[in-house]
């Protein structure tokens, strides 16, 4: 399924509906950090953690910057490797493939998919980088952001914006130097940060992911912050917010989809593709010749 | 102009319509390439020899990576400070804002604005990774690509799937090591590729762009392309399907955008919008029904 759904095929759709309604009660986290600063690492220490608790865990590591990355993506299943027999555990990795912005898109698809199949938590890894086309806030629960110990990396998550999603900071790599100036600068940023929209107060770990250290703290922290959530009554509210963002996602695939048919297809559009070939119309008025005389929104059906 | 075209401000659109006539005649070339092989550098040295030919250059850098490396881009700028006073020259950055797949539009609008004042040589430059968001062969006539000596650089761009693009390749910083290794492994890549669509033969040359030392050949070569299209009748061919891909991009543009609004606005859509708050309908029927029922596509006015 999640294959049919990474090559776009049309099939999916139709499954994805019948799928939907048994898709609502996992708690999906969102991991993110610069490249290197040890998400697979912490990922893999936190599967360890949560199958304590015997919770079925699914992974999904995506990769939005490139859709020539999957030399990383590997890695990061390698890395992973040991819950490879666990039956309860399913790691999965999903490029960039086809059309842009299909992404995320694909990763909503893909946890419509993993929480009708009774995974509990539901583990999205993403580099921060994408931010601009892969809004992790609309797919996932709680954010958790990763960084290491290292001049620039609180900046860094400033300028990607991403500070403002964050729910869990981990220092993580922190038997280095400077971890606990990362800390400091971290708490200070959550403290400048504008008011956020819950009363929840975003906490700063320390992680050193390869031994374990710190782990459970982390994975305690997530399971917090939903429980957080739930006695908030916030979990309508984001679960509406997160439909609606997959609406709207959708909305624009079917739409472009539909109109690449209408292109292929039409003769209205031949006619004008061979207006602006002869130099009789220029592409700008004929596209919104088009979008404004062809292509009609109705009211009610 | 540009600024209202980076805004995306509604204004810029019927400004385009009246300057596309007048837009037809630059000569556009395309420098991609890896950071750090001194892309900025050699269009700087290239600014040089054009303007010894007395041409009007106009240098347009684009990133599409990320909308937060204002920084990179500000340092092009002030790399080819020296022109800044030639009234014959115009340097502009652009960096991705708001809409994904808007920057391949944004570019393709400043290229028109470009072309329209008259500046008969524009270039654009752009790093590679962007690729898939950013297909600058369908927006330039000759492709430029950089790389400097050292591994892996030559295999980096098969993966980037430029090197079937490339009419021209630069091996820059060619006092380096190696140099000579990167040349024969690019020449060899390129009889390998398959059949170009034309008869032009690439070609692999080297250069210090630091000291100018290449420079003026690269210039050369550039224009031998742009004869060799004209002479080849490729230039209309190449003209069909920059106005094909430019309204394309277009259209999608249009088309969300009217989505978009209509979205704000519609009854329909917020009562849909309603249906999926309650539970009522799943947002893949939602979606689908919308665009299937409520959006028209007409074949005639």
């Amino acid at each position: 399924m999640i294959r049919l759904i990474e090559d776009n095929d049309p099939t999916s759709f139709e499954k994805l509906k019948l799928l939907y309604p048994h898709a609502s009660n996992a708690f999906i986290i969102g991991i993110t950090g610069s490249p290197g600063v040890g998400k697979s690492t912490l990922i893999d220490a936190l599967i360890t953690q949560f199958r304590e608790l015997d919770k079925k865990v699914a992974i999904l590591a995506v990769d939005p910057s490139s859709p020539f990355s999957g030399g990383a993506i590997l890695g990061d299943r390698i890395r992973m490797q040991r819950h490879a027999t666990d039956e309860k555990v399913f790691i999965r990795s999903m490029a960039s493939r086809g059309q842009k912005g299909g992404l995320s898109r694909a990763t909503k698809d893909a946890v419509v998919v993993f929480s009708a199949m009774g995974y509990e938590i539901i583990i999205i890894e993403t580099v921060g980088a994408g931010q601009a086309e892969f809004d992790i806030a609309n797919i996932a629960h709680s954010i958790g952001i990763v960084t290491s110990p290292g001049a620039g990396d609180g900046i860094q998550a400033v300028k990607a914006g991403i500070l403002e999603t964050g729910d869990i900071f981990i220092v993580n790599k922190s038997d280095k130097l400077d971890a606990d100036a990362s800390v400091h600068q971290l708490n200070m940023m959550i403290e400048m940060r504008k008011s956020s929209k819950t009363n929840w107060k975003a906490q700063v770990l320390k992680t050193i992911a390869q031994n374990g250290t710190g782990v459970k703290e982390v994975a305690d922290a997530f399971l917090s912050h939903f429980d957080f959530m739930k006695n908030n009554n916030l979990i309508d509210q984001k679960r509406n917010a997160m439909e609606k963002s997959y609406f709207n996602s959708l909305l624009k695939d079917l739409i472009l989809e539909k109109l690449f048919l209408y292109m292929k297809n039409s003769e209205a559009c031949k006619k004008i593709e061979k207006e602006i070939q002869s130099g009789s119309m220029d592409p700008l008025s004929a596209a919104e010749f088009l979008v404004n005389k062809l292509i009609v929104f109705k009211n009610n059906e």
